[in-house]
C-alpha cells in the first residue's frame, strides 16, 4: 500500500483512522498515494484555528503578516521542483501547465506579501472617511473593517491544487484569519504537500494553517457564525453547501465559485486574417488546450460574425491539429491528460451531448496519444463543435464540459452577439477581440453585469495581455448566476471577505483614538 | 368587509382572487383593510419589472435617477398627514414613534437623492483605479460596477413599514435596479398606499416599483439568476429563504437582516450619577419604550460595572415608572401598542422564559393602561430585567423577546463585559458609553467585528449623538453571525449590493473610453 498522508489539524499531524483512497497517476494509472481524515475531531480542530491561530495572527499587523506571506513564497521556491513532480505524476499535466498552477500560486502569494506592506502597521483597515451624521461636525460615522474571528475553510477543486489553494489562503492570512484548506481528492497530495512545507519551516503561528484530506463528513457541521467558507467546484456541490445549517442558520458567510460558459468575442468590423480575428484564434485555441481545459475560465463559447464563421472554423481547426497528447513526461507532448477516468467519462458523455446539438469542426478523438495507453490514460485530444444556430443549441449556453472542448457560434449584429452571451447566464470571463476602442469599451460595459472579467484584446496588447484564462490577483475573481456570485482576488477586495465591516459612530475624539 | 388593498404588479393594480386577510388596528380591535396576492401570475410581475422597469432605470444617469427619488421625497411629503393616521391605526404608535418610521423614510430618500446627484451623469460607477497587470503598463484592469439585470425583491418586517420599504428601495432605484416590495401582512398597508402615491403620482417609469401584499406562495419561484433578495425579519424565515432553490442553485444573491441581541456597556470608571452614567441610562430606557421596542436595534442588554448595578437597576426603574402606555391617540402616552395579539402573545411568552434566569426589577404588568381595553388593546408596559450573573443567563444572550424588554447585566473587568456582549453571537448595534476617548475608541475596535454598528456616547456628544436604536442612511445597517450577516445603507455602500463588480482588463486606450 502506498503512503498515507497525514492531515494537519489542531496544530498537530493527524492520521485518518480509515484505509484511505488512493490517489492516482491518470497517464500511467498507477497508485501514488492515500488520504483519509475519517474519525479526526473538527469541531476541536476549528476550535484550536481560531483560539490560537486567529488570536496570533490578528496580534500582527498587515505588514508583519505580509512578511509572514513572503516567508512562505521563500519556502516553496526552495521545494519548487518537487511540486512539478508531484504535478506530473497526479494531475498529468506538461510542465507549462503544471507552472499555471504552481508558478501562478507563488506569483498571488508575492502579490498579497507585497500588498501587506503597503498596509502597513495596523491591525484594521478604514474603510473610507468620517462623515457627519447632523449639522453638528462633533459626531460623525467611520466605517472600519476587522478581521472575523473564526476560521476560513476552503474548499477547493481539483484542477489548482496549488494556485487553488494560495490564491484564497494568502488573502485570509494577510487578514488575520487562519485557513483549514480542505482540497480535491483527487490531487490533493500537491496541496497537503505545500502545507507540509509550510508548516515544517515554521514560518507561521500554530493553528494559522491546517490541511484536512479525503472524504470529510461533519466538515460544515463544525463551522461556527463567525467562520467563512470558500469554495471553488461544481454547482450540484455548491448546492449542498449553501442549503447546510451553517449557512442557512448560523451565517456563515460563503464565497462561491462554479461552473461556467466562458466565452470570446470576435467583434463585428473585423476580417479573415486581420489582426484582431488571428489574436482570438490563437487564444481561443490556447485555451482549449491548457490544463486539457480543465479551467473555470476556460473559453468554451467562440462567438464570431457570420461571415467569419467558415474561416475561424478553419484557423481554429489547423491550430488544433497541430496538439500532440499524451504522456507529459514526453518532452514533444503539449497537453497531457484529464485528472482521472472519470473526467475523462464525463467528458465523453458532455461531447455526446454537445453532438446532439452541433456538428464537429475537430474531433479530439483522432489524435493519437504519445507514449500512453488509450485504456489507461485519461488522455483526449481537443474538439471543437460548431453551431450554426446558435439561438437553438441550448446546450451549447448550458454543458460545461470539462475538457479541451469549445463551440463556434456565428452571429449575425452586436445586439444577437450580446444576446447569445448572456444565455451563458453568467460566467467568470468573456474575451473580446477587436480593434476599436470605443466599441471594445461599450461591449465591455454591456457585459460587466454578468461577467466577474471582461478580457479586451486588441492588436496593441497582443503581446503584454495576460491571457483570457490566467486568473491575475489584481483583478476579481469570480462571476453571478451560475458562476456562482462569488468574488474572489482583485487586489485589495479580496480582504473584506475575511473582514467584518463596522460603522463607529462616535465624537471626533474618540474616532481620533481609533 | 373592509376594502380590498389592490397589488401593483406588471404595471398595474390588481387585486387578489382570495378573500384576504383583514389588518387590524391593535388598539380598538377593529379591521382596517384588508389584503391579498392569490392566483397572481408573479413570474409574468417579475418579468415585466425586469424588461420594462430595468431597462428604463438603467437608460437613467445616477443624477437623472437620484431626481426621481427626490420626486418621491416630494410626493410623500405631500400625503404625509395620511401616512400618520395609518401607523396610529394599523401600527399603534404614538406620534414620535410613527416619526421615526415615516420621517426616517423620508430622510433616507433624500439621503440617496442627494448622492445620486454627487454620483453624476454615467451609468456605471468606477471602482478604485486601474492597476497594471504586468510591467507594460500598456495593459491594465479596470473594475466597474454596473446594475444587475434583475429585480430587487425586498421583503419587510411588520414594525417599519415605511423606512423598511424606502432604506432598500432608495438604493435599488439610484442603483437602476427595480424593485417588488412585499411588506409583512399585519402592516402592508402604510408601504402599499406609500407605493400608490408614488405610482399615481406618475414620476417612475412603469415597472420601477411594485408591491405584492398579503400571503405571496411563489414569490421566491419567480426569482431568476440576476435578481437580488433584501429580507427584514426573522432567523427563521431567514433560514426558509436560504433554503429556496432561488437561492442555492440559482446563485439570488441574498441579504439578510435577522434577530439581534443589542447591548448597551458603561465603560469601566464610570460613576453613579455621572454624565456618562446619566446618558446610559437615558438612552437605554428610551430604546426600550420607543416603539414599544419593537426594533431590531432596540438595546436588550445593559452592561454595568458590578459596583453600579443597584445604582442603575434604581436610575433605570425611576425612568420606566415614568411610561404611560396605551392608546396612542391620547396625548398624554407616551408609549402605544405592540403590532397585533399575537405579538402580544409572544412577547409574554418571552417575559416568562425571561423571568427563569432573571430577577425582574420593573414589571411592566404594573401599568395601567390609558384609554385602552386589556382585554383588546396589544399593549403592554416595559419590563427590566436583572441577572446578576451573566455568565449563566443563557436566555439573557439568546432570546430576543420583541417589546419593551430589556436585561440589567453586571461584569467584573473590561475582559469580561466584552466576553458577555461577544455572547450575543453577533448584533446589529452595541452603544458604549463613557469619557476617556482612548478606552471608548479601543472598546469600539474590538467590538467592531461581532457589530455592523458601533454607537459611542460621551458627554461631549450628549446633544450630538444620533441615538444607539436610529438607524442613519450615512451608517452601515447589518449586523454578522446571528443578525443574519447582512449589509444595507452605510451610503454609497448600499448600492454595491444592487451592481455587479466586474474586472475590465484591457489596453489604456479602450479604459479611457469606457
Amino acid at each position: 500500500m502506498s503512503e498515507l498522508l497525514p492531515n494537519h489539524l489542531a496544530g498537530q499531524w493527524q492520521a485518518g483512522h480509515g484505509a484511505g483512497t488512493p490517489l492516482v497517476d491518470p497517464v500511467l494509472g498507477t497508485e501514488l498515494v492515500r488520504v483519509d481524515a475519517a474519525g479526526l475531531d473538527l469541531s476541536a480542530a476549528f476550535a484550536h484555528s481560531r483560539d490560537h491561530g486567529g488570536a496570533a495572527l490578528r496580534a500582527l499587523s498587515y505588514r508583519e503578516r505580509g512578511q509572514l506571506l513572503a516567508a512562505i513564497v521563500q519556502v516553496l521556491q526552495r521545494h519548487r521542483d518537487a511540486y512539478y513532480e508531484i504535478a506530473t505524476a497526479n494531475s498529468g499535466t506538461v510542465k507549462n501547465d503544471s507552472a499555471v498552477d504552481i508558478d501562478g500560486a507563488i506569483y498571488t502569494v508575492g502579490h498579497y506579501a507585497r500588498l501587506g506592506d503597503t498596509l502597513g502597521d495596523r491591525r484594521h483597515l478604514v474603510d473610507g472617511d468620517a462623515v457627519r451624521l447632523g449639522k453638528d461636525p462633533l459626531f460623525q460615522s467611520q466605517h472600519v473593517l476587522t478581521p472575523t474571528r473564526g476560521v476560513a475553510l476552503l474548499i477547493n477543486a481539483f484542477n489548482f491544487p496549488a494556485w487553488g489553494l494560495w490564491e484564497k489562503a494568502a488573502p485570509a492570512l494577510l487578514s488575520g484569519v487562519p485557513v483549514v484548506v480542505k482540497p480535491a481528492t483527487a490531487t490533493a497530495w500537491l496541496t497537503q504537500r505545500m502545507v507540509k512545507d509550510v508548516v515544517d519551516a515554521g514560518v507561521l503561528p500554530a493553528g494559522a494553517l491546517s490541511v484536512v484530506c479525503g472524504r470529510s463528513d461533519g466538515l460544515l457541521d463544525a463551522l461556527q457564525p463567525f467562520d467563512v467558507l470558500s469554495f471553488t467546484g461544481s454547482a450540484q456541490t455548491a448546492q449542498t453547501i449553501r442549503s447546510h445549517a451553517a449557512v442557512t442558520q448560523r451565517s456563515v458567510r460563503v464565497n462561491i465559485e462554479a461552473d461556467s460558459l466562458n466565452c470570446a468575442v470576435l467583434l463585428p468590423g473585423e476580417v479573415t486574417g486581420g489582426e484582431a480575428f488571428d489574436l482570438l484564434v490563437k487564444e481561443a485555441a490556447r485555451e482549449m488546450t491548457v490544463k486539457s481545459g480543465q479551467k473555470c475560465t476556460a473559453i468554451r463559447r467562440i462567438f464570431v460574425p457570420q461571415a467569419l464563421y467558415d474561416a475561424a472554423a478553419e484557423a481554429l481547426r489547423a491550430r488544433l491539429a497541430r496538439t500532440t497528447v499524451g504522456n507529459p513526461r514526453n518532452d514533444s507532448v503539449r497537453m497531457g491528460a484529464l485528472v482521472s477516468r472519470s473526467q475523462l467519462e464525463s467528458v465523453r458523455e458532455g461531447l455526446a451531448q454537445l453532438a446532439t446539438q452541433a456538428e464537429v469542426l475537430h474531433d479530439g478523438a483522432g489524435h493519437p496519444l504519445v507514449d500512453a495507453d488509450p485504456q489507461i490514460a485519461c488522455c483526449i485530444g481537443p474538439t471543437l463543435f460548431g453551431a450554426r444556430n446558435g439561438d437553438r443549441a441550448d446546450r451549447v449556453h448550458d454543458t460545461e464540459v470539462f475538457g479541451p472542448v469549445a463551440t463556434l457560434v456565428p452571429y449575425r449584429d452586436s445586439a444577437h452577439a450580446l444576446a447569445l452571451v448572456r444565455r451563458g447566464q453568467g460566467s467568470l470571463v468573456a474575451s473580446l477581440y477587436g480593434s476599436d476602442p470605443a466599441a471594445l469599451a461599450a461591449a465591455a460595459l454591456e457585459l460587466s453585469d454578468s461577467h466577474g472579467r471582461v478580457h479586451v484584446v486588441s492588436p496593441d496588447v497582443a503581446a503584454a495581455h495576460t491571457g483570457h484564462g490566467n486568473v491575475m490577483p489584481q483583478s476579481l475573481h469570480g462571476g453571478p448566476g451560475r458562476a456562482g456570485g462569488g468574488e474572489e482576488l482583485g487586489g485589495a477586495r479580496a480582504l473584506t471577505f475575511y473582514h467584518r465591516r463596522s460603522a463607529v459612530q462616535a465624537s471626533t475624539a474618540v474616532l481620533a483614538a481609533l
